[in-house]
């Protein structure tokens, strides 16, 4: 029997604690991938690493992630940090050789997500994989929606309305954090929800989207800080209008401002023959209606994407079970020798369709076409 | 007893029809308003009009309506033609003196619009009553909904999503008609379902657009007309971005190739506290989220609005229903000495923003700001 | 030209007026049927009769029915009062060879029931005309269900959940009024509500009850009346267990407790395969599964039944408008010289299983067989 | 530090799997409680067992849950296996100082359910703690429901319908398991689906069934076995309506026909002020009506029941969450030295009344009274 693949997770806070998740209960639900071994956890905060370390299930715990990158029981290696870290971590981690996950977005600016493309191109030469983290791609009615347009059940799609509603900024007394500072976190709503949308919007249409129109909108300017207001310098919601390369048009609207949508990313593609709609607050339920009616399918039974290995029909999944599936893929990537997805390319594309966005806004908000730009 | 006012109904097609119905039945659940007399329908094609006059309820039908807008014992002319004729129709009427209701849009023209609100702004120094016919205005739950937001229950206005989908031209095979050529219809599916979104944003806001962002696009190029292929020269799809006076941002998206949506008209309005939805196709519910969870409101309570008149809690109303109550208040204005809503002025601001969605796709669909343009 | 009908309604409270509306409005949606003359609205407060005749559309008004029913310009009489007026009224109008309506349910006994269809039975040899007035079965969603079922889509139907809840009289405090009287009413919301469950599942699957047991339950004991509080005696709420013909079980509820629900009419039919489901509430809406999911048909298409003679599709009906329906279906019967449906048989089956779900519970709630008791 | 708990699981299958997955997580969740060691696997099968062992996380397997009981190293002992065995293990383990879960039912038969009651009743005097395996009480909606009627947010109960419906014996060729046969079920869908039921409502309601009358069903009466046809000797379906202490009455259906539904248990709850309303197909969400309309609360925020240890709001959870706040809730019980619920006395209530049913079923249905039979 093969020794059990050693992973280390980078950060222990939200994404670290659902990522860390995943690596516990992958095996028990995919017992013939390769097997798993919580080898490090990461942090900065010595007694909260260590806390978390013990309690999410890792073997051990690590405050700098550069000595972990290199270890030789480290096979993967999964960033879960605020994005201005991922660019060099991911890079320390390819050259060591290891296979790389990145919780998305892949970077906080174009010229990192270019240049971690570039060098995750080269290592998959040499056999790593690499990996960016859309973990939405495994909601299984996502996944079946993907697979309902791309047998040609709703036609040719022509109109996409995509949104992803938030409301935890809602009140203006609602603090300052990291994810409302520009420099920390690249963008707001944008580049948090937005890119789940424009990955989705690709993947399920399989699709390149070739012009951007878009707005962004702050609208509260300041929030209380530790000491003091402090100025919000990302946006609190936007709006794009995308083109594809196969003529479709796709709204897109996210904020952190939608009072009562709590987590709510929903989608809707019409065709020449049907659509497709789905909410994320109802994550195991699709809509599909190919001339009849809109079906509501329990998106639950053995046959349906990524579901086999868990319950029976209609005993529904959670959100973070989905992180459980992405795990599963990147494994069986390892294993097969195949590159998984999304991959570092992916998550590129979707970068520069978001800073497209921004260069609309700044100009007038009139078409920006990503061929000549 | 006062003589019962006269009414002339123009246009026996599908408006002539429904509004045809609202004055037939007006009486029955408004009893204390004035009473109304089925005077005459006006049609071109004699068959057929004097069949539809005698099916719906009239005492007479006439081809002309030049012979009908100056009758004596005609009180009340209300235009259910296409676009191109409103103006013409309009104006005569008004200058004979005759309340004037125009069915929506108002003209096919800013300039035709302009000159009919400074001919009816004259006329109502005479007592004459004119009003356009955005008859979702009558809707209980969007009634209800505009007081909700009156009374400041969601906090101020923020964002607003606004969309008008249906799907008879799904079908590339889908025939021919006036709505789908420029010069009868003035615009596609921008005119006729973007004007209700711009009225209702107008009239759920209290607040007025200030700048407009927009996109065209037609799907489906040529259809079959009766002698071959002719060309579509109107929109199938719009999206438009409007900014407020107050600040708010609305993103607007109406389509006529929406598979499997037939006549939702969906508004979600977000505030600084709350928010409120609304679908037509569930046209007796409303949404309200005041921050304990989304509350489905059946709006069918007696002391919800317009619906003291009509049946028990529960028992809900339909589609046709909204003329009758835009039919009473007419009748209301008339009695009182009061000016009807929505006025012409309305009916030209919506078409002041449905010209800037044009001119702004024209122009690489960049903002325009109604102020300066 | 043939002479129109001549119609008097009897009664012109709740029922009176929504039959009222829908004589006035038959002609307009149903051209090619027989026309109809609103020739007497009948009660017996002459202010309020007069003014009703007057607002409701009608020529004359009269204090006696006796009077009415024998006139020779009244072809059609239809029986919208308390209960236990129908037997002496529709006697007297049959007698008188009238067509006639009776409002559900037939009447408040047995054996009134039983003796009206011995009359109607004889005088439709003679082309007389009658009908009990289930006006839900003219819900088109309703009879699309049935139509779904009569085609085997769902299979051979094993169990059908059917609920009618309502809630004004949820609170202790609501007033006394005659339906909470037995000897008016005839009996509380088992007739009122469950009269409309029983006709409907005889109606959609086509079957006959066999066995019934049943249960009634008085929540609230004493109501204030007029000079102090008065005893309740009928049921708040009634619960049923049918067995039919054909081996499926229908399970019954009714309530006029069950806050929050203000009209809603549930019926959900299983099949082997497949089923299909209905909410009152949401009128023009059918759920239909067949194996793939839940369909949501929105009920509003011209090939659906009833539905040609009005709205495009999506553009939703009302409660009101199942009236017009159920008077259209009477004309067209009465010009065909065919039985209308449902028949006083219809009326007096209903009336036999609601029989027994009171004799159940006086015994211990065990099952009675119809067959032998 | 303390020694961590070491724990047995008994059955491998559906609902082993179930268990073993929550006591792989509740750690991690839960950090503050005790710490527990999956020790020891039991099942008959042994590649079955080894396979599974390894798979969920297990240190050991075993062939004879009778060597288990007893070691040292097992505190806890969770019995998954079918109904017929759980009297006997749950007797040994509980005579063996151990702490005991039993998945419900508790036992096939009331003498089974009385004994382990009285057995538990004086283990607990010694500090061994026993439950019984409700997870349903665990869905944080549930919970939720139960404290808004706890709090009187509905007033008084007065009606309540329950239901649980799942379809997947539709097809007359779904083949023979153990479920369909009496003696190893127990029951068929009254047993494992009603006990649901039954529970929750006097968890709900905190209020004890008093009154009860019942109907079985089995539609399919004989099903493909490995050697040919074989009877079915459980229901498929069951109704019935139970009377409780401070006079609600509760309607009960549940079904393993039901086309369509997956694993839908839906409760509604009347009471004189308001109403609440749950289907297990949307676990996270909880309608509750109290006077202005029905309010879907998404049950993800952190102040909600059970739900602080998970995500941030919208997040949602699935099915098998339920089981590891359940786990957590019996080693919370265990280190505070409370008593855990369910208790085995609350399974034997519910185990009255699904004996009963069966009395009523046999007796022509009618009322049985559990305070006098």
């Amino acid at each position: 029997m093969t020794r059990a693949l050693g992973v280390a997770v980078i950060g222990y806070s939200f994404m670290g604690r659902a990522h860390s998740n995943a690596w516990r209960n992958v095996g028990a639900f995919h017992p013939h991938l390769p097997r798993v071994s919580q080898q490090v956890l990461v942090g900065r905060d010595e007694p909260a690493v260590r806390s978390a370390a013990d309690q999410l299930g890792w073997r051990e715990w690590a405050i700098d992630w550069r000595d972990v990158v290199t270890r030789d029981d480290v096979d993967v290696v999964d960033i879960c940090t605020p994005g201005h870290l991922h660019h060099e971590i991911a890079l320390a981690a390819l050259h060591a050789g290891k296979h790389v996950v990145v919780e998305k977005p892949l970077t906080n600016t174009l010229e990192e997500s270019a240049e971690l493309v570039e060098v995750a191109s080269k290592a998959r030469a040499g056999g790593v994989r690499s990996m960016v983290g859309f973990n939405y791609r495994c909601v299984p009615a996502l996944a079946l929606a993907r697979s309902v347009i791309a047998d040609g059940r709703i036609g040719e799609v022509r109109q996409v309305r995509a949104s992803y509603l938030q409301d935890w900024l809602v009140d203006p007394a609602a603090p300052m954090t990291w994810r409302l500072r520009k420099e920390q976190a690249g963008s707001g709503v944008l580049g948090d929800l937005g890119s789940h949308l424009v990955d989705q919007v690709r993947f399920l249409l399989d699709d390149e989207i070739e012009t951007v129109s878009g707005r962004l909108e702050t609208f509260v300017e300041s929030r209380p800080g530790p000491s003091g207001a402090e100025p919000v310098t990302v946006d609190d919601a936007a709006w794009a209008l995308l083109g594809t390369t196969r003529g479709a048009v796709v709204s897109v609207e996210v904020s952190r401002m939608a009072a009562g949508r709590k987590n709510s990313l929903q989608i809707e593609v019409f065709g020449s023959g049907g659509s497709v709609a789905f909410d994320l607050e109802r994550l195991n339920e699709l809509w599909v209606d190919t001339g009849e009616g809109r079906t509501r399918v329990l998106v639950t039974e053995p046959d349906h994407p990524h579901l086999a290995p868990w319950w029976p029909p209609g005993h529904v999944l959670g959100w973070d079970h989905t992180f459980t599936t992405q795990a599963a893929g990147f494994l069986a990537a390892i294993a097969d020798g195949t590159d998984p997805t999304p991959s570092f390319e992916d998550g590129l594309a979707v970068q520069r369709v978001l800073d497209a966005v921004e260069r609309s806004d700044v100009a007038g908000r009139g078409t920006v076409d990503l061929a000549t730009s």
